[in-house]
C-alpha cells in the first residue's frame, strides 16, 4: 500500500437493541429477560478507498444508551487520527484509551468504559484488515511474531507472561502453520451450540432442539442452570437422554451461586456427566473459583465471558481456576488485550473455548479463536467456539455453520458490520421497529 | 415518624466540575492534572418536611457526563418510591438496582454502572438521616444489630461472611458503645494528612507542608511515588527531615507498578521507614497484592479505594494481600456495600484506613469510620481517616478537622449536599466559571 494522508473523519454511534426478550431466547438464571443490543460505531476516513472500521460493545438492553456515550467519550482521541498510522499500529491507540489519565478513574480497565475501548479498538482492527484486503484471523496469523508481541499490553502482566514469554510462543506458533491452515480452510474450527439449553425453553422443546444439535454435527451442548435444582435435575436428565453418553453437556450457572452452593449444585448434576460448569460464581470471585473447581472435579470449571480484564484472566491461571478460558471478543479493550489473553492461557496451557451468542459475538471471537488455532495454541483439541443460532441475518457477513464447525470467514475485515437495514429499523428509540412497538403499545395491542 | 405518602418526586443529575488541574492539587504518578469532579443527584419528595438526599460519584474530569447519564439510567427505579419505604430499608433499593438484569451486564458491580448505584444509594441515606434528624454515623451506631445486618447483599460473600457472623460482630460492637461516644464527641477520629505530599509539589513546598501537618497536630502524612525513584528517594528523605522519626510516612504509588517493580522500588524506599505503600499495583491484582505483602514486609500494604466491589475486598482478606484497608464511600455500591466491607474488615481484623480527598470523600468516609469505630471495630487505633484540604467550602456541611482529627458531624444527613453556588457555578458545561473559562480562551488568555 503507498502512504496515504487520510484521516478519520467520523466516530458515528448508533444504539441498537433487538427484542430479544419477546421469544425467551438468552434466558438464563441470571439474565430472564434479555434484549440483546450493540452500542456500535462506525470508523468513517476520507481515504480513497472507502473503508470503514465497524466495532460493538454487547449489551442486553437497558444501558446501552449508557454504553454509547462511554464510545462518545473517547471520540476525540480517535478523529483526525493518520488511517495509515492507526491500522499499522492499534496498540497505540489501546494505550492511549486506556492511559486518558482521567478518563481511567472510570475503571480502571473495567466495565463501560473498558467495553467502550474494546468496540473501539476493534474497529480499528476491522478497518486494518479490510484495507488490507483480510480476513482478520489472517491478518493476524500472517503478521510478524515481533511486531505481534509488540500489540499487547504487559502492564501488570510481567509476572505472569513478559514480552520475550510471548515472542518465543508466537515464534513457536509458526511451526506447522501452514499445514493448519490447510485443515482450518478444509474444515473450520469446532463450535458447540447453546441454542437448545435456554432456561425459558420447555422440556419438549429442549430434546427437539438438543437432538437436532447432534444431528447437525456439534459434539458439544450448552444447558443454562441454576435458577431451581430439581428443574435442573430433571432438564439435565432430558437433555443426555436426547443427546447420548458420547456428546459433551455443559452446564451454565451465569453467576447465580455462593461458592459452597456451587459445589453442591454442581455435585448434584454430577451423574448426568457435565463436562463444565460455567460461571458457578461471581466472574470477580478468582479465589472462589479455584475453591469450586477442587471441590467438583473431575467436572471442569469454565469462565471468563465477564472477565473484566487481562488482570483477573491472569489471576484466574496462576491460581488454578480455571479448566476451560472464555474469552469474550467485546468485554475487554478488544484485540490487543485478547491477544495477551490467548498468550497468558498459552502459557498455562488452558484450552480457550471463547464465549458467543449476543450480537456479533460468534462473528467477532471466529476470527481470534482461528488465530489461536494457527498461531498460538496450535490445536483444536478440546477447544470449541460457542454458537447460538440468531441475529447473524443482520449481520452483512455472517458465521457459517457447517457440521458442528465455523467455516474461516473469507470478507476481509473482523466481520462486525451490520447491515443497514437493521441498524435502521433497530435504533432505539427512533428505528421503524421500535416506533411501531411504542404505537402498538399505545393501542393496547401486545408487543 | 407518623407514616406518610411521600413519594420520590425527582432524580435531578448536575455534572459537576472543578479546575483543580491548573494547581496540580491532586497530581500523582498516574492522575497528574486531574479535574476533581462529581456526578451529583439529588432526591427530591413531596413529603411536607421539605428533605432532599444528596448523593455523587466522584471522578477526576473527563468522562464524568458518561457517570451522570449511568445515574440517570437508574432513575426510572427510584420515581415514584414510597419515601418511608426506602428510608426503612434501603438495601430494598439496593437489591433492586443491583439486581436489575439488564443494567448487571454493563458490570456486574463494577465501574461507571456500580459508582452510579452508589451514588444514589448513598443519596436515599443522606435523605434517610435528614428525616431522622441526625447524621449518618449516629443514625448507624443508633440501628438495631438486627435490621443493620439486614441491609447487608451477602451474595458471593458467605464463604467469607454469613448473616450469622455479621450479626455476631454488630451484637459485640454494642459493648462499651456509649463510652465510645463520649470518646468520639470530645475528640472525634485520628485523620491522616495527603496535602503535603502530591507529586507535583517541589521540595520547599512539601517541606513547608510537612511541617505545617505536623504543627496542625496530625501524626502520619502521605507521599505520592512512582514516576521516578531517584526523585522516590529524595522527596522521602527531604520528608522525614521535615517530620522527624515519629512521624507516620506513607508512600502511595497510585498503582504505577507491575509486581516485581513495586517489590524492587518498596525496598529502595524502606531506609526511609515507610509506614506503608498504598495501591503498589492494579486494583484488580489480589494475587499480586499477597506477593509484593510477603516481600516487602515490614513494610504494610495498603488498598481499597479501586477495590470496585466487596467479592474484591473479600478476595484481599482471604488473601492475606492487605494490612490496611482503604475503603471508599462513592467507588463501591454505597453505604450497604460498605457495610458489608467493614464487617468482612472486622471478620478478618484488618484496620480500615478510609480513603479520601477528592470532592466531597472526607464528608462522606467520617461517617464510616466513626460507625466503624462506635459499632464494628471499637477501636481507633491503626485507623486514620485520609484527610485532603481542599474543595470543601463547596459543601454546606464542610468537614472540620481538629488537632488532626475529625470532628463528628452535627449536621442531619450524610454531609453530601454541595452549596447551590458551588453547583450554579462549577456544571460543566454551561456553569459561570467554565463559560468564562472558555471565552478567556478565545481570547487567548491563560486559564
Amino acid at each position: 500500500m503507498t502512504p496515504s494522508t487520510a484521516r478519520v473523519t467520523a466516530v458515528d454511534t448508533y444504539d441498537i437493541r433487538f427484542p430479544t426478550s419477546r421469544e425467551l431466547d438468552g434466558s438464563d438464571a441470571m439474565n430472564p429477560d434479555p434484549d440483546y443490543s450493540a452500542a456500535y460505531l462506525v470508523l468513517r476516513t476520507d481515504a480513497a478507498d472507502g473503508h470503514e472500521g465497524h466495532g460493538f460493545a454487547f449489551t442486553i438492553g437497558r444501558g446501552n444508551d449508557v454504553q454509547v456515550a462511554a464510545i462518545e467519550a473517547l471520540r476525540a482521541h480517535v478523529l483526525g487520527r493518520s488511517v495509515d498510522a492507526l491500522c499499522a499500529d492499534p496498540g497505540a491507540l489501546s494505550r492511549d484509551l486506556v492511559g486518558d489519565s482521567q478518563l481511567r478513574w472510570l475503571g480502571p480497565e473495567k466495565g463501560v468504559m473498558h467495553m467502550a475501548i474494546g468496540a473501539v479498538v476493534n474497529a480499528v482492527w476491522d478497518l486494518a484488515a479490510r484495507r488490507a484486503g483480510k480476513p482478520l484471523w489472517r491478518l493476524l496469523a500472517d503478521a510478524e511474531p515481533e511486531w505481534l508481541a509488540g500489540q499487547v499490553d504487559y502492564r501488570y502482566l510481567t509476572d505472569a507472561l513478559t514480552p520475550e514469554d510471548a515472542l518465543a510462543l508466537l515464534r513457536r506458533g509458526r511451526e506447522g502453520a501452514g499445514e493448519r491452515r490447510t485443515r482450518l480452510l478444509a474444515r473450520g474450527c469446532p463450535a458447540y451450540t447453546t441454542s437448545p439449553g435456554w432456561l425459558g425453553y420447555d422440556d419438549e422443546k429442549l430434546t427437539r432442539l438438543a437432538r437436532r444439535a447432534v444431528a447437525d454435527g456439534f459434539t458439544q451442548i450448552k444447558l443454562k442452570v441454576g435458577a431451581d435444582l430439581d428443574d435442573d435435575i430433571r432438564r439435565c436428565r432430558t437433555a443426555r437422554a436426547a443427546i447420548g453418553p458420547h456428546i459433551r453437556l455443559a452446564v451454565d450457572a451465569n453467576q447465580r451461586w455462593d461458592v459452597a452452593e456451587a459445589i453442591r449444585w454442581t455435585r448434584a448434576l454430577a451423574p448426568f456427566d457435565p463436562y463444565w460448569i460455567e460461571e458457578p460464581t461471581s466472574p470477580d470471585d478468582i479465589l472462589g473459583h479455584a475453591a469450586i473447581r477442587r471441590a467438583v472435579a473431575p467436572v471442569r470449571v469454565a469462565t471468563g465471558e465477564h472477565a473484566q480484564n487481562r488482570i483477573i484472566v491472569k489471576q484466574l491461571l496462576q491460581a488454578g481456576a480455571v479448566d476451560v478460558l472464555q474469552l469474550d471478543a467485546a468485554r475487554v479493550g478488544g484485540v490487543n488485550e485478547n491477544l495477551g489473553i490467548l498468550l497468558l492461557a498459552a502459557r498455562f496451557q488452558v484450552p480457550v473455548c471463547p464465549h458467543a451468542g449476543g450480537v456479533g459475538l460468534c462473528e467477532l471471537v471466529q476470527h481470534l479463536a482461528m488465530f489461536d488455532y494457527l498461531a498460538v495454541s496450535g490445536t483444536t483439541e478440546d477447544r470449541v467456539i460457542e454458537y447460538v443460532d440468531h441475529l447473524h441475518d443482520h449481520f452483512l457477513d455472517p458465521v457459517v455453520i457447517r457440521d458442528g464447525h465455523y467455516t474461516a470467514p473469507t470478507a476481509p475485515g473482523f466481520s462486525a458490520a451490520l447491515r443497514p437495514g437493521s441498524i435502521a429499523r433497530y435504533t432505539f428509540p427512533g428505528g421503524a421497529f421500535w416506533a411501531a412497538d411504542r404505537a402498538g403499545r399505545r393501542k393496547g395491542e401486545p408487543a
